[in-house]
């Protein structure tokens, strides 16, 4: 079938705008309406060409929901006119990770989803008979694609896409980072370093595990007012200060936060969150996806003296198990997504909502097919 | 009062056995008599020279069992008589950190100690009326030490000395760092990097805790029978082997070990320590100490895939609250500490002691006064 996608042909050039052929989804394989996606750092990260695993031509995007279409052979989970999101983190209930009970890290669709391919080495979509990529096992810039049914959360029909599609990737991120990795408890401190989209989820999070001190930190102090919003009590602007900003928090908590959560990307930034951890039990979560070879450093003496550095991807939520719960946890208003969607737009307008978020004028872009 | 100690004056020279004079032990000290101490890899580290916060002249020796003497003022928890194991790590019950049940890194003393001073800043040593300073707040190369109360684990007055002084430090470490900091289950599979008496330790652990696989690595294949003894059930000599330590080890466990300990103080080896830790779940502890200014480091995607990063000081452990019952565990045999000990020797041989650690001759050498 047809389909209206927005295709990254080509790394750093915008997006265009074109009709692709999509083929039906074969065996365990769904074709999905996408109804509404967000536009999301990591879109432009693989976009920039920065990404060592971006692959051209792809159809991006990732962070969306929509209802299914058609679903191939031996699809039992989803039926045409279920309510849906893509996870590009699968589950699928039978692999080592999925039985440890331990982590959400699926490995069921994880070799071919990094090439770019469905599960049988193939590609669904097409551009004038030319094969274009998947992306993140996704590829939510279509306004329909084919997903794996392992990659899919089945969903409250009732919900509103143009929020929950952000429970896709970047609140479930920030979220189910304080939740499930690093479980922040009633009281505790908690240091946010970068206040987009992730950092601002992180700020929910904590708040709703009723932290205690919960001190944003950004360069631009534009984002400050909206973090407090959010629930942030303090704020942090490193250029106001001459010295590391890891010793600006710890000075301010006395032996630095119970958890500090690292949401840009930038691997010094990383030491840094690291760094003003508490002694004796201070954790550090990384969630920021670093640029190719990049390398994160510290002296072992932080980890000694009783610092715990992790990191967490998706949040460590699973996606067909919890993120149905989440989604209802939206409903009732106890996970609030409007105050991300800063932008709507439809499909055409796609390449402004990348120049909003280079600019630091948007959280979250939603395109609207 | 005269005491009999092994003196280094000078980062990098031989230990001095002099008569030095201590002073009675002030308010909140205690005056201990040493009977047994080992010689760790960390006096050796101080004394070469390579430890930033080395200052000189200097007692050393923070192994130690012995008796206590004569007590300062406002001293109740022990008394003359009392057997006791002096602590690198106090517990005052008071601090944050005491009181937090998070960790193990009182800070009573910790300013003083780390400039090898008593809690007022003044030495009890001195050597024809010139200050010398005390060493990890333990100072056990001395047959007279005088230890802050604070410092002191009060010990079944049965117990051989000979053998329970290695709980003031390298048996505590390891058996700690398996219980307390990486909680290993039964089942489990661990990686043991470096087998000196703390890695040894780290085996003698991991068997108590029934892990499943106990894969020991070590670059002199000497040390893997002694291992084997000790309860490891796979050997790997890096030398072996022309690539990385971590991608061996993730070929012999398919994604990794659930944990593994770093032994050695190589920063290079914490990071396939960190490297080799199973995708998603996999901890990392790092226990020895790097030298002077060196940093660790590995791509963040490590943390983001769900390896934890971490380190222990002391094991975890509360000396005054758990190392009693750790030598009670040793008097039932439930710690195993005799295959530890390879040579016992008298103070003037100090020395000697030092040449076979550096030779890799023994694990402990115990020095009885």
């Amino acid at each position: 079938m047809k389909s209206r996608a927005a295709v990254a042909f080509a790394p750093n050039k915008p997006l265009e705008i074109v009709e692709i052929d999509v083929a039906p989804p074969k065996h365990g394989e769904v074709l999905i309406k996408i109804s509404d996606t967000g536009v999301c750092h990591t879109d432009a990260f693989t976009l920039s060409g920065a990404d060592p695993e971006g692959i051209f031509p792809v159809v991006l995007g990732h962070e969306g929901a929509g209802v299914v279409v058609e679903v191939g052979e031996g699809v039992t989970s989803v039926a045409p006119g279920d309510h849906v999101i893509p996870l590009y983190t699968a589950e699928c209930g039978e692999c080592e990770f999925c039985k440890s009970g331990k982590t959400n890290l699926c490995v069921a669709v994880r070799e071919t989803q990094g090439k770019g391919l469905m599960p049988d080495g193939t590609t669904r979509f097409s551009y004038n008979g030319e094969p274009i990529f998947h992306y993140m096992g996704c590829s939510t810039f279509s306004e329909y694609t084919v997903v794996a049914e392992v990659s899919l959360a089945k969903i409250n029909p009732e919900a509103n896409h143009e929020h929950v599609c952000l429970l896709g990737c970047g609140v479930t991120t920030g979220i189910g980072a304080v939740h499930n990795t690093a479980k922040v408890q009633e009281g505790d401190s908690v240091a946010v370093f970068g206040l987009g989209g992730i950092g601002l989820a992180v700020i929910q999070g904590a708040r709703q595990a009723k932290a205690g001190r919960i001190i944003a930190i950004d360069t631009n102090p534009d984002k400050f007012e909206l973090a407090r919003e959010f629930g942030a009590t303090d704020f942090v602007n490193p250029k106001d200060y001459d010295k590391p900003i890891q010793q600006v928090i710890i000075e301010m908590t006395g032996w630095g936060v119970d958890h500090s959560f690292e949401c840009i990307g930038n691997v010094d930034v990383m030491r840094a969150a690291l760094e003003c951890a508490h002694r004796g039990w201070g954790q550090s979560v990384v969630i920021g996806v670093a640029g190719a070879g990049q390398e994160i450093s510290t002296r072992p003496f932080q980890l000694v003296t009783g610092r715990h550095w992790m990191g967490s991807a998706f949040g460590g939520v699973k996606g067909r198990t919890q993120l149905p719960g989440m989604v209802e946890d939206a409903m009732k208003g106890d996970i609030d997504l409007e105050p991300f969607v800063t932008h709507v737009m439809p499909l055409d307008d796609i390449n402004n909502a990348f120049d909003l978020m280079h600019e630091g004028k948007s959280i979250r872009s939603v395109i609207k097919y």
